[in-house]
């Protein structure tokens, strides 16, 4: 019987979860429960999982435990652990459940729910030592199974009973286990690296972005060195766009409401938009969500026969959403985001050169910045869900088999995922980890076969009729905002030369060889290079711990040698010494860099 | 008693105007209102006046004259002309006046108004022919002084009594008259010519904007020719400003309401803007009228010392304006514009070099632009009117100072307004006239104590101790979208090289010549010059002409003998032939144009 309850209880061990350590940390969170009632009796343990890496346990309890309850619990788990307490199983009836837990209410509605929905056969519960819990399993046989010195107790934070902001707000306790000392250590210096790696926490050392209170949650306002990156990014995009045929417009920020009713956009995204400005005329503004029904205009503004297509149009067009404050962070949830945004308008035999031209300039972009994980992933139509599309279903599937042949050909690695599609059509999605390990979408490459029909778009064909163009949605950064924030977290905020904010500070040993430093800087600024001069009466090495805190990738020291041989000191972001050079060599050595490398 | 009347009757002649050009247009009103009474007997003549070039009558009728009629009515008034009927003036009682018009109630509204003002003694009513007008002259002696061939009618157009939309909506008949007809048809030449300047025309034909109803009135969308136009101009300002000292910097289009109390600019331009989108959070939010705003957040989100002013923050910031849809025209005047906006935050010392180098840079950008004819304009407060302007009169007496002081020292012709100043600030404005002679603010530069006073703006001075810094705002376009219309008449889209969208044409003869034009237009192209290939099979007259209507400064024409040569044939935009030359020889020849002429 208990064997059987065992197997039961191994079911519940998550696809590619290790199952040791899913059971060490289920059981952690017993062991974390046990010792936290212990201290706060009045505590009332809810729910507890292991969950990836790290496992926690929500309570209702009266106030929060500060640093000296945290250490207490943690060393009351250790001695737990040394107790080497067997964990139980044991079947239980309704009526035996209702009254272990007659003092906890949370485990009483969890109980009659469970019996409710699979009758009363499968209420299982674990005990170990003097605890006992609610539980499905699976746990280790005996706390000795868990090391000492592999757990670890992380953080607080505050939870509502079932996620729901309307149920009582519980306290959560997030701890960590491990199989041992050494892969403990391992992750807690990853968490350490993520968080040196965190873009909001870079972006405000660097300088580089600031919200405010005053204009509005999720509102990014670029300071000096942001905006010299993300216009650097923006040229270097918009260069490749030209070579590759695209014309670049300008379109306002808002529109008529109506005509967000004709794209489709107004019913189907009104929840994650700003509220609509109310004027007299006609039926107010709405600040664009999207841009695609301006590029639309432009295409519609004048007869195009087949022999102008394809027309790619392109902005780095601004666009607003309100996503709920909760969802905001940094750079990656915004309510302001730049989409390096573009439409394709083509003919129908034109499609699969276009999506395989956009889908290559999409690759292009992350392999010059040096992202070589992502993942590519083709999203298609919930064929259940009608109601979230527009569009026959013909249109549909030509479209998907349109984008399926593309990436095969293009020998991509793609896993499909159905209903991830757009509303007017199916799209290919790049997407990349943060330092954390979140997953975010950032380029994509979409088809569309109705918002033409929505909007009537046409060309005149060899045959002087008029034929419906496909278009083509294509974003290769995303939401620049996006791409920043995941790009400063991927080079830990040491941009590649040609993207640094600043390149090279040229710095003086001391204040008799500040006219040296100056010229050299001049001469330096002259290429159109960026640079900054630091004549400032302090200690070289003081100058040189400053330039390294803003990843200025090459510094250059100036004092007596210099000055006496005509060279420069170089020192690399790395902290290695390149030696003593004449400013051509310098200049030489870092041409290569100027420029993105395009492979 | 006659001759007084007449006296006083000169007085009444605008300085500038020719007195006999004033007296003849106003005449002309008089006889073209009989003859529009002659024509429509329930016609109401309400006001006549000249005015600039032009004269114009309004009448209360039914409907409005079609083009028969106008022709009748202009015949008919060159018979009156030939009546030679003389002018005459008499003096009236309010009675006498009262009977006279008493059929007509807005001639009765003037004379119970004019009596109310000046007692009855100077109603005056001028006769001739049959047609009698209350009106204060003056008049030519006879209607023979007018030359038959001299007067025009011009247009028809709705306007609303006294200007008034709440009044009646009258009908105005447009006209105008000269000494002669060498004069006359040089006037007509003159509107012919401003037509053909007319930036709204010349922007259709040169696709570099459109409007469209499904956005909005007063929002330009670019298309790809107007893009690259005005990302052209925001490059060579930008460069500009780097040389300068500015930083770039880039902030959302919207704000939260709050903000803009905070500013003051809510209250004081409320009327002007766009509602504001309500929200649950806070107040809401408002798209932005301005960048002031949040560019004072980023001065201040960090701690600035003395050492580190002056703080120079630029941005090319699209703010919106909810002008009246009557009001909006073109580029000239609409609802979302780009403005070259920087702030500049500095020490009071600084405040004067700092707007010196803000107007040279609004002179150096006007000649570059070639704008010799611009006026300037400094804008100080209406001491009459305090309630307009924020901040003490001791701040408005050093703001005005210094100002005063630079335009004097910098020797400009300057005129003062007063009442014009901003409400935070004095300010010094260039104004240039569009081809039809109308006047549009475009560069300004603007002193401010009041903001950094309400935003407690501070600085830590070399004492220590906190500091208030000045802020001065400066934009030398002004707007993009008005200086790029005011431009676009000033030079007739026939923009300099460095600025023309398309700057070169390379077009073949034949088709046996296809393989080289594309040859040198890849070479031209390589050049990063923005270039075109026409190897159409039309015939070269054809090409030639068509890239004319695009204003192309230069078109390369490639046949049997530049292919055998191995040279270009070239044709500059204004029909010159500028002979055959290798390919270097020509990229020399246009390498100064490359670059503005910075003088």
């Amino acid at each position: 019987m208990v064997n059987e309850l065992l197997e039961n209880a191994e079911a519940h061990i998550p696809e590619g979860y290790d199952p040791t350590l899913f059971k060490i940390r289920h059981s952690a969170a017993h062991i974390m429960a046990q010792a936290v009632v212990e201290r706060f009796p009045d505590a009332k343990p809810t729910i507890g999982p292991p969950i990836e890496d790290r496992f926690y346990y929500d309570f209702e309890m009266s106030s929060p435990p500060n640093e000296d309850d945290l250490m207490w619990i943690e060393d009351r788990m250790r001695s737990i652990i040394k107790g080497r307490h067997p964990f139980e199983v044991r079947e239980v009836t309704l009526e035996e459940a209702r009254s272990l837990f007659s003092d906890n209410p949370y485990k009483i509605e969890l109980i009659e729910e469970l019996t409710a929905e699979n009758g009363t056969s499968s209420l299982t519960v674990y005990q170990h030592d003097s605890f006992v819990d609610l539980c499905r399993g699976p746990h280790i046989p005996h706390s000795g199974y868990i090391k000492p010195n592999g757990i670890k107790l992380l953080s607080i934070a505050g939870a509502y009973w079932r996620g729901d902001a309307k149920q009582t707000q519980l306290i959560r306790i997030y701890g960590t286990a491990w199989k041992n000392r050494t892969q403990l250590d391992a992750f807690l210096e990853r968490i350490e690296q993520a968080k040196a790696r965190d873009h909001r926490v870079i972006g405000k050392k660097l300088e580089l972005f600031m919200f405010s209170e005053k204009v509005g949650p999720g509102l990014p306002l670029w300071l000096p060195a942001g905006a010299t990156l993300r216009e650097t990014l923006v040229n270097f995009l918009r260069d490749e766009q030209l070579r590759r045929g695209y014309e670049t417009i300008y379109t306002p920020h808002i529109g008529h409401l109506d005509l967000y009713k004709t794209s489709g956009h107004y019913p189907y995204y009104s929840e994650s938009q700003f509220p609509a400005m109310e004027t007299h005329e006609m039926d107010g503004y709405l600040l664009k969500p999207m841009n695609c029904p301006h590029h639309i205009l432009i295409y519609s503004h004048k007869r195009r026969s087949y022999r102008d297509l394809p027309v790619k149009l392109a902005e780095f067009g601004q666009v607003y959403r309100y996503e709920q404050t909760g969802e905001l962070g940094g750079l990656t949830r915004v309510r302001g985001f730049t989409v390096d945004d573009a439409h394709i308008f083509c003919t129908h035999d034109q499609v699969e050169e276009e999506i395989r031209d956009a889908i290559d300039l999409a690759l292009q972009v992350l392999s010059t910045l040096d992202f070589k994980d992502f993942s590519v992933q083709l999203s298609l139509r919930d064929p259940q869900n009608h109601d979230k599309y527009t569009g026959t279903e013909d249109e549909w599937d030509a479209a998907e088999d349109a984008m399926r042949k593309v990436v095969q050909e293009m020998d991509l690695d793609v896993h499909e995922e159905l209903g991830e599609a757009a509303f007017y059509g199916p799209k290919v999605d790049f997407k990349v980890r943060d330092a954390l390990g979140r997953q975010w979408q950032l380029g994509t490459v979409q088809l569309d076969y109705n918002l033409p029909e929505r909007f009537d778009l046409w060309y005149t064909g060899a045959d002087d009729k008029h034929h419906r163009p496909a278009m083509i949605h294509r974003a290769p950064f995303g939401s620049l905002e996006r791409f920043i924030g995941v790009l400063i977290e991927h080079c830990a905020g040491a941009f590649p030369f040609w993207l640094a904010p600043e390149q090279i500070r040229v710095m003086s040993i001391s204040d008799r060889f500040i006219d040296y430093t100056k010229e050299i800087h001049r001469l330096i600024r002259q290429q159109g290079l960026r640079t900054t001069v630091d004549v400032r009466n302090e200690k070289i090495g003081y100058k040189i711990r400053e330039a390294e805190l803003y990843k200025i990738p090459y510094m250059v020291i100036l004092g007596g040698q210099e000055v006496e041989q005509n060279t420069l000191s170089i020192r690399a972001r790395s902290g290695d010494d390149l030696g003593s050079m004449p400013l051509d060599s310098f200049l030489e050595l870092i041409e290569k860099e100027r420029v993105p490398d395009m492979g």
